[in-house]
């Protein structure tokens, strides 16, 4: 048995009752002299606003767009509770604010929404967006948020990333890469199952393909999607194209016969002590779901699991977006990145792995304190490729 | 002919390349130890969202709404140069939340919006209010800032505020209740010409009707506003109705005879000395233009005004709203002010011109530095009627 945990729920709320809000605003410059308030202000400030309107270009030498983002959701997918709407995301926002200051010194605004339609929430962030830097969308469910995030990195011409699909995916990537030099395993050779077709399992699905994994099965509450399955529309028929090889059905127990992993990207319960018993020898189990994985590491371990990753903290291999987002913008932000490719995320997926010298079945993922996190992922997305 | 002054376009620009930004965003809290992580994010942060989804009133108490204002403009009237757009607006917006951060400690966050349609800046803002405690508009151009500022009055629950219109009006009728008493004259009797009927005019000569002051005239660039003026409409006509007592109609010579106070709103040249040569005996000039008076103050001296009041800070008698808008927020956020009305507006415009203890011709208006002139105007924000 562990050791019994501190109830975080309890600190948490009384921590946030003495906080009351985890950000705040700072002034860079000082509103002492007259002359503070005339350069400041006006009249000077007149200069500077005539000044971008014929070059709007230099916003980011003049203005705090250069170091800002936007951290936005419309509170429909929030951490694993579902739909709770606007206020109730703004903690967690807030929270993701103060992640981005901590690791990478960006400046970073909540804004949650009081709409869920994605036109609205479209044509609402493409109307605040001239003030930011870049766009971090957040915790807005799975399909609408692939259409939103779509039609912003078209229309606008800042970085826009979905953190729940992309930072998950990279990290997911990342120790995926490492659990297979551990395993000796060769990273395309592996025959991968995820199980839930939600943001993050489509777009971990569709950055192992790009990865160059080829056998790739995702599993959603109906079983393995593959083409011709009856009913399959939208995205789930583009992921039947770009996965399942060898057309896949069934549920989880029938796909993952001689599996090397398995990714939970669902809820608690869905993978099973006897799904790992079927899986290939020295099978690696992702179970993301936060705070309570698809199954236990321990028993998953018992089951016969080499490698055993979770999204929490208290376990070893936290796969942690945490790890990716700060520096992903870090580098968008500092190098003028107009859009986030998928060279720029597997480049970030590479070094993310790279910082472990010496992977072990323990070790497959960088702690979020290693030193140089945030400018090694910032330079990997610098010298991807545009 | 006054000492050289600096080049405040040059400095302004120079300083605002230094800083990149004049504001930043601080996290309240850490993010160093396991527990931080865990209670400042996921997964202890999900239990103020449950709580927050059953008592969403509770996120004064648990999240930055409590402090927090949105400071938006869609760059259509940037100070005095006009519709600059966006981009141009950014700096400004920049400079007034320095000010709120200085003066108030309110944490305010500039959103520069690319769009100048009126449904849509109503609809933007509505969908990003949840995160805030107050929305300041800023620098959008009459007449469509009183259809958005009025329709987000009544469909919001937070504070909403013009400051351009709200702001200047509540100072200038403090520099106009001093005045009068420097020159022994009753507030309600003076005779009052307003030059210019953009949001600045319509929002003073509505504050001074309800400060009780008769015979308010409102001149735009065809002359007087009176009832009855062909091709009256909108706003214009509710001028007319509320304003005018004896329908004077004409230009500015022609209504300015026997006035006791001009105030400006419009542009440089547009007060002359011959207007005010007009005037009643000890005549009252604000010229408010910014930076370039209507008439500088030392013509106005040489016709005869007896108080000149400009909007900058290198006379004497600045009319600032600067002087305003902060406690006016910092009232409304403390209190749980859900609208300004004008009982706080009238309140915390005596109040203001109460903190001048001896008010003199040259001293009509507090400084920007006075002692405990936010605490004050929150205060009187507290004490009036909601």
């Amino acid at each position: 048995m562990p050791a019994k945990k501190p109830d975080y729920n309890k600190l948490a709320l009384a921590l946030h009752k003495k906080l009351q809000g985890k950000i705040r605003v700072q002034t860079n410059g000082r509103l002492k002299t007259k002359t503070d308030w005339s350069t400041m202000y006006t009249p000077g400030v007149g200069a500077v606003s005539i000044h971008l309107s014929k070059q709007p270009r230099e916003a980011r030498l003049y203005t705090m767009k250069r170091h800002t983002v936007a951290v936005v959701s419309d509170g429909s997918a929030i951490l694993g509770l579902g739909n709770l709407g606007a206020i109730p995301a703004l903690p967690v926002m807030e929270g993701k604010a103060a992640i981005f200051k901590e690791m990478a010194d960006i400046d970073a605004v909540p804004i949650v929404l009081d709409t869920q339609e994605p036109e609205d929430i479209i044509r609402t962030i493409k109307n605040i967006a001239p003030g930011f830097g870049g766009i971090n969308l957040e915790d807005i469910a799975a399909p609408k948020c692939f259409e939103i995030e779509a039609r912003l990195k078209s229309e606008l011409n800042i970085p826009v990333m979905h953190d729940d699909q992309h930072g998950t995916a990279v990290v997911v990537l990342a120790g995926l890469i490492n659990a297979s030099k551990v395993l000796k395993k060769k990273l395309d050779g592996l025959k991968v199952v995820i199980v839930g077709a939600g943001a993050a399992g489509r777009a971990i699905a569709l950055m192992l393909r790009r990865a160059g994994v080829g056998d790739v099965v995702v599993v959603d509450s109906r079983g393995a999607i593959y083409e011709g399955r009856t009913g399959l529309a939208g995205y789930k028929r583009e992921l039947a194209k770009l996965t399942n090889p060898r057309q896949l059905s069934g549920d989880v127990l029938q796909v993952v016969e001689g599996a090397d992993a398995i990714i939970g990207v669902s809820g608690p319960g869905t993978i099973a002590q006897v799904h790992i018993e079927h899986m290939a020898p020295e099978p690696i189990v992702f179970a993301l779901a936060n705070p309570i994985p698809e199954i236990m590491p321990q028993d998953a371990k018992r089951a016969g699991a080499a490698i055993v990753a979770t999204g929490r903290s208290d376990f070893p291999n936290q796969i942690n977006n945490a790890l990716a987002f700060p520096g992903i913008f870090r580098g968008a932000l500092d190098h003028g990145v107009c859009e986030i490719t998928y060279d720029m995320k597997l480049a970030a997926a590479k070094k993310l792995a790279g910082l472990v010298k010496k992977p072990t079945a323990e070790a497959i993922i960088p702690s979020i304190m290693a030193p140089g996190l945030v400018k090694a992922i910032a330079s990997a997305i610098k010298s991807a490729k545009r």
